[in-house]
């Protein structure tokens, strides 16, 4: 099938804020060798964790501070952030892509607390996603990659689209939403 | 019928960013006795423009400045902001309402260049709309105040559901969403 509407009792729905995954070698440019990424608390997925770290993401137009460091380390920095964000960093074009999907997407500087690193990619707008693991999945006859739609709110309520299903270590389906995204339903 | 779909051929969508639509009375008090509301942009609806005046809304956390004035004079000072600008501002319970509906609204002070009014109520999120002229209405079978839904988007494509429908002076069915909305779709 091309799309399928899951029922609002079938996942929970969490807003992800700009945050940023760093590869180690940007972690130590960032933090100092001696640094540590602290787990502060785990996420859904897991292995996932918001760390003690935060970084700056310095646009033209202005910076975002306190920006929350994700762990564990990734092959490649990642940066993620809203479009409301793109606009208050005053960067045009950041590609809509999903969680990996690198290639020429918006670059990017960062700064932490031993130093600065400058990135010719790595930025986007993170596409709407769900978590799903392999049982539920094939509970909702579901593939990696498809898009389904999920509704979201009573008041404001919507329906997304293109939402895409990945594949994940999460014990019940876990969308994520922006904060763009999370602010436009209640 | 309780709810229906229009195409997005059928309508256009306008952002409706952060605005303040004012009495005469705030308006002197904001402005000065001599001050003059000049129309600097014709919006949409008939008769309503983007004016040359702007307010500061205070908040307990920060600020928001140079929001706009609309014109012309409204009965009862009426501030809309987007959930993300609660956040900023530092407000909770801003209730999401239709314009005009204000009693027991959010309380808010706003700044002009001559002084200061505090209002007790007048802050409102916008509940979704849609303005449609009277032969627009009836083509769709449409009813002032009746609940629809409309899809905007395409890589980012959402249906918003009870988008209210509003009698008015428009050429043509005009979606007013605020920045959350419109930056959650594209």
């Amino acid at each position: 099938m091309n799309s399928m509407e899951l029922t609002s009792n079938d996942y929970r729905v969490e807003t992800s804020a700009r945050h940023v995954h760093l590869s180690q070698a940007d972690f130590v440019t960032l933090f100092g060798a001696d640094a540590k990424m602290e787990n502060l608390k785990l996420l859904s997925v897991q292995g996932e964790f918001k760390s003690d770290k935060t970084v700056t993401i310095v646009g033209p137009k202005r910076s975002l501070e306190r920006v929350a460091v994700l762990g564990p380390f990734r092959s490649q920095t990642q940066v993620e952030i809203s479009v409301t964000d793109s606009y208050a960093l005053g960067v045009k074009n950041v590609p809509t892509r999903l969680s990996g999907d690198l290639h020429g997407s918006a670059p990017v500087t960062l700064v932490g607390t031993a130093g600065t690193v400058q990135l010719s990619e790595g930025m986007i707008i993170a596409l709407r996603h769900i978590h799903m693991n392999s049982a539920d999945m094939q509970k909702y006859g579901l593939k990696h990659g498809q898009a389904i739609s999920i509704s979201v709110g009573t008041t404001r309520q919507a329906t997304f689209h293109n939402v895409i299903v990945r594949e994940s270590a999460v014990d019940f389906p876990t969308v994520h939403l922006d904060t763009d995204e999370a602010n436009a339903v209640h």
